[in-house]
């Protein structure tokens, strides 16, 4: 038997880190750290950092290199349920060489578990191939870091706020009865296809490390600016995490 | 001028608090808690503990006695203001009898301070009476709670997630285009004005808290359990939070 801790480290703050993580992270006898390969290293190097401040005792640092996605497949949703079979294959023989007579293993999972991150839904499917276990520790989100470096509250008083994705704000545009947004998971700036009047942007990419940068204002005025330090910044480290809080004046 | 730091410690588990938590609550000069009067003492009590716990240099502890809001007017939002008000006055008597030269002011905010707290208004309120600075260090907010205590993501694969208070569940009903709803500030179980077929419930109230309890299942089944185990849980403890996942099942 496994017992499997999915561990929420908060968005790259070494300082995100909570109490219950590292008393979790000490409890484990592994620490699994995924390798993501070139150009995400960061956050490999993050994850080791965090072990070596953290790690008081015998827990062991195992290594291992995730299988990477067919992006090309037309089919979104089912290029995902590929990768995350061929994840949970490695996944099992990883903890299998790690904890030959069973233990406990964590996983570093970057902000929480639960939003937009498939580690919950991988551990899943590894329950289908072996015996675990499995807790969830939660983290700082990435909402709660962008909206703490802006210093704004995410809802409007006693209104609701809608958390979508790129793909989706493109696709069907801005949702009806929703005057707050948070989009994740935004690779191409989908804030250029709305109409830009009215509505405000908070936006901050590597919200929480020593490289944060944030922009915010008029999305007319500033939906330029957000493309731009998008792109330089993207280049310059070879990886980039950003969130942004899109909301209507008259909300 | 006084620095102001709003603290996120997340939702009643001690063991919530981030490092860079107790890093900021060691740099005030004083840490402000409230009393709400009786039958809140639990929350006070919680922060003293806190406090107890990690303070390790000369930072002082200061309690005022919250003003209460008048929940009787017909204007929702107009109370609110008039409360808010209220408080920012006690704040800043608080901090000028605290601080009379200066210095630093930490607020321990339940779970994050964006989401639904209304700490970070109370201080722009502030901000137009007396000078201050304001930063926000984030928490583990309820629904990372409530999703880590029932292990469950808080999306489906790429889709939307609203968030939303029980008021406008109750007055709106379910909104359009989302399958997956979070519903926070309800203290009447709104969720019994849905038909509840093909809707899935997780809900926990003291989620992280050792108190904590949690109920998972079809809505048709299980809220009237919710509702029993709810008012048994307030009348035991004097005051209870709590919250939960709304998901329909083909969405």
């Amino acid at each position: 038997m496994i017992e499997l801790s999915l561990i929420g480290i908060g968005t790259g703050n070494p300082r995100h880190l909570t109490l219950q993580a590292i008393d979790t992270m000490n409890a484990a006898d592994v620490i699994v750290i995924p390798r993501k390969g070139a150009g995400k290293d960061d956050l490999a190097g993050l994850r080791r950092a965090i072990c070596e401040t953290h790690l008081t005792g015998s827990t062991r640092l195992v290594e291992f290199d995730l299988p990477r996605r067919d992006a090309t497949g037309p089919d979104y949703r089912a290029g995902v349920e590929t990768w995350h079979d061929a994840i949970a294959a490695t996944w099992e023989q990883t903890l299998r060489d790690a904890l030959p007579s069973g233990g406990r293993a964590g996983f570093l999972v970057w902000g929480d578990p639960a939003l937009y991150d498939s580690t919950m839904r991988i551990a899943g499917r590894l329950a289908r191939r072996m015996e675990i276990r499995m807790e969830v520790i939660p983290g700082i989100t990435a909402i709660a870091a962008l909206t703490a470096t802006h210093r704004i509250p995410l809802n409007r008083i006693g209104a609701p706020v809608l958390i979508t994705t790129g793909r989706r704000l493109r696709e069907e545009g801005w949702p009806a009865g929703t005057g707050s947004l948070v989009v994740m998971l935004d690779g191409d700036c989908s804030f250029r296809c709305l109409d830009p009047r009215g509505i405000l942007i908070w936006w901050a990419a590597y919200a929480g490390m020593p490289q944060e940068i944030r922009l915010a204002g008029p999305l007319s005025d500033t939906a330029a600016q957000i493309v731009a330090a998008r792109a330089e910044a993207r280049a310059r480290h070879g990886w980039i995490m950003d969130i942004y809080l899109l909301r209507r004046e008259s909300a």
